[in-house]
């Protein structure tokens, strides 16, 4: 790694998100070799916003190497209320832990944070903008489960406002893989969002129908819909429908298919589906640890 | 222990409690012997509802172990606010602890949880349900000061509502004890929990006033009665006021009684009892960390 | 250290001062020596009000020092809600812990709750009333860049209801030190603590101007000006702005100046000093740690 922060996706490269995926493969077949690791190290949790899965990913994260966190609290128990800027608060911080996560509803305001700080700091998240963990954890699973190259790979739910969508299409243009995005009109992929990736001389292509591509696919990407985008329930429900799956829809599809989903889901997935060979979506979430670990090993300064 | 999930206490048998209640005893004589025991363990937190003392217990309990926690946080910052269901949610946190511990207001939620997840999960309290660790550490407490068997017991308070109460209640029926239930009218015994202590054979009474029976009584239990189960608060101090005890009612007690409380008190207990050998109710706080040491270390592959 | 409980820093010797500043200092220049010292220690964290720089760093001071922590959590999500009094809290927070941090909106608590407790307590604040911890730490950082004897030092802001200003001057009395301070009228210091001050044997001076006295100052250490404190916001704004310091505002300084303040500020210190040599209230806030570690250190029986 040749980072000191990682405040975004795209600010890795292939080579840069095969070392995380390698080390993190390595981790998690053989966790007690880096129960130890980094006996010792703090890792400062800056949630300016609720997020438990990443929260508790992270911790468990640093715990299995052997570190332990120090957690600033919700915000509102923070000295935010009493007007402190936050480029004052991670300077503070910083001085309380070896490597920081920052979770902050503004957009760009991990890569703002990272200017005043000298321990790494990872972005947890951005509002709108960046959440490069969830990227790699999202790789990672695919990797595991249908390989990064000659990849057939099935983007499905809001594609517009979807942060992680984003950041994972736009990933994968790193690797060999025919992209898929399957949404309701409204919720297209905003027009930079395809710019950037035909840039990257990436094959996409959109539909508004899963069962157009669904047999071709090694792995559906579905996300949630929400309610709050559409002008009022009934249209909600009209369109969401037409985007959620049961085990009736996946017959259509190959035996190997691998469905993911970032969680909390709704009811895009049918519970059906949970007890499937294609449910792949806590598998995702739990890989959440090892890809975390062997992001914070490298940091903190792991051997290669 | 056979059990995978401890979600109640009446699941537990004679043996179970027997086996959580010696491993604790070895514990608090030698706590030093078990400080690495789980070093690297991760127990998952996940408090849907506050709770001081079981969250603290649970927390030094594992780390008196040489393991640690992973907590969810506040059910304000958890993804239940984004709509997802609790069967997701904990088979998303099992991928980032050893064990979880549940705490939620619905009764059954442990039960259902545990179903979902292939590590120990035990239940931390279910609204109106269960709370076993409770039950053991009550337990434990009664052992250590007065013995398990050929055990006068008296319960007061409120007991319709009290679900402390009725698992303890439940639970003494495993040995030789005769058990008073102390309680205005309006307060009683619910018949349902009434007909399952006969059914295990238990030996009980009911009293309308501690007098008759506190000459006799090895351990007394006072429970909160609480104002909200009154039409207006005239009556419940009036009430209430039968049920609170004080150094000078002590004094027709024997020498020996070990007063015991859940915890909080509100004013059922005077304070002029504290400085007393009867009081053992801090105690029998502070013993929730040995029980759940032991419970942890059986449920983690402790040697038996 | 002659003391079990840390509820002031009027309670604190010279002597006092100089062990913990010692062992702090010791601690900055090897803090690989003392990373297992206290392994298998738990801080208890009671803080029923915010605040997050206390509670990371005694987090972190804990930690770095081998042991670990267990939380109450936040206030409305403990048993206070049920109506329990401090006392009988903290008897049964001292169970699960070796030592606990109180951090209480009421003056006086840390007193009084240290009464009940048998594990060595730490007022981290309480109301009004005394942090002893943050006058340790200033007093440290202050011996760090200009020493403790033959000081020259300007305070200034808000005197009148400054809790950690008035800790500070009534601590630099053990020292030779000449205390200048620097307020409106509306803001000196109280009479009591003036009078408290003179009683000492201190050399203080009042001032409304910092340009009189700023060209001899060793330390200038700034607070900040709390808007509620006035009865509109042009009088505040007004009277605010003649206590703010820039770079330009130093040029009169010495070049040895160091600058300390509290933290959070607001507005009273700009950013154009912070790349300056004078600033020194991040590395303030940082001290905490090894101050910290220090305390807890001779207070879990650190061999001196």
């Amino acid at each position: 790694m040749r980072h000191d922060h990682i405040t975004s996706a795209k600010q890795l490269s292939r080579e840069d998100i095969e070392a995380v995926l390698d080390r993190a493969s390595e981790i998690a077949a053989d966790p007690a070799a880096y129960a130890d690791r980094h006996e010792g190290a703090l890792l400062g949790l800056m949630f300016f916003e609720p997020s438990t899965r990443t929260k508790m990913s992270f911790s468990a994260a640093i715990k299995r190497l052997g570190g332990d966190i120090v957690d600033m609290g919700p915000v509102d128990s923070s000295s935010v209320q009493k007007g402190e800027s936050l480029a004052d608060t991670v300077r503070v911080v910083e001085g309380y832990a070896d490597a920081l996560v920052l979770r902050h509803p503004s957009e760009g305001s991990a890569q703002m944070a990272s200017e005043f700080v000298d321990v790494p700091l990872i972005n947890g998240g951005d509002g709108a903008g960046q959440h490069p963990t969830q990227t790699l954890l999202d790789l990672y699973t695919i990797r595991e489960n249908a390989g990064l190259d000659d990849l057939t790979i099935g983007i499905m739910g809001d594609l517009k406002y979807g942060r992680t969508v984003h950041s994972l299409a736009y990933a994968l243009t790193n690797f060999e893989t025919r992209q898929h995005f399957i949404s309701p009109e409204s919720l297209k992929l905003p027009r930079n969002v395809r710019y950037d990736l035909h840039e990257q001389g990436s094959s996409i292509k959109e539909h508004t129908e899963l069962a157009e591509i669904l047999p071709s696919l090694d792995v559906l990407y579905v996300t949630r819909i929400q309610k709050e985008r559409f002008p009022d329930e009934s249209e909600y429900r009209e369109v969401a429908g037409e985007y959620q799956i049961d085990a009736e829809t996946l017959e259509a599809a190959q035996d190997s298919l691998t469905v993911m989903h970032p969680l909390p889901r709704v009811d895009e997935i049918a519970h059906d589906i949970d007890e499937t060979e294609y449910a792949t979506y806590f598998e995702q979430a739990h890989n959440g640890v090892p890809v975390r670990m062997a992001l914070l090993d490298l940091l903190l300064g792991g051997e290669q």
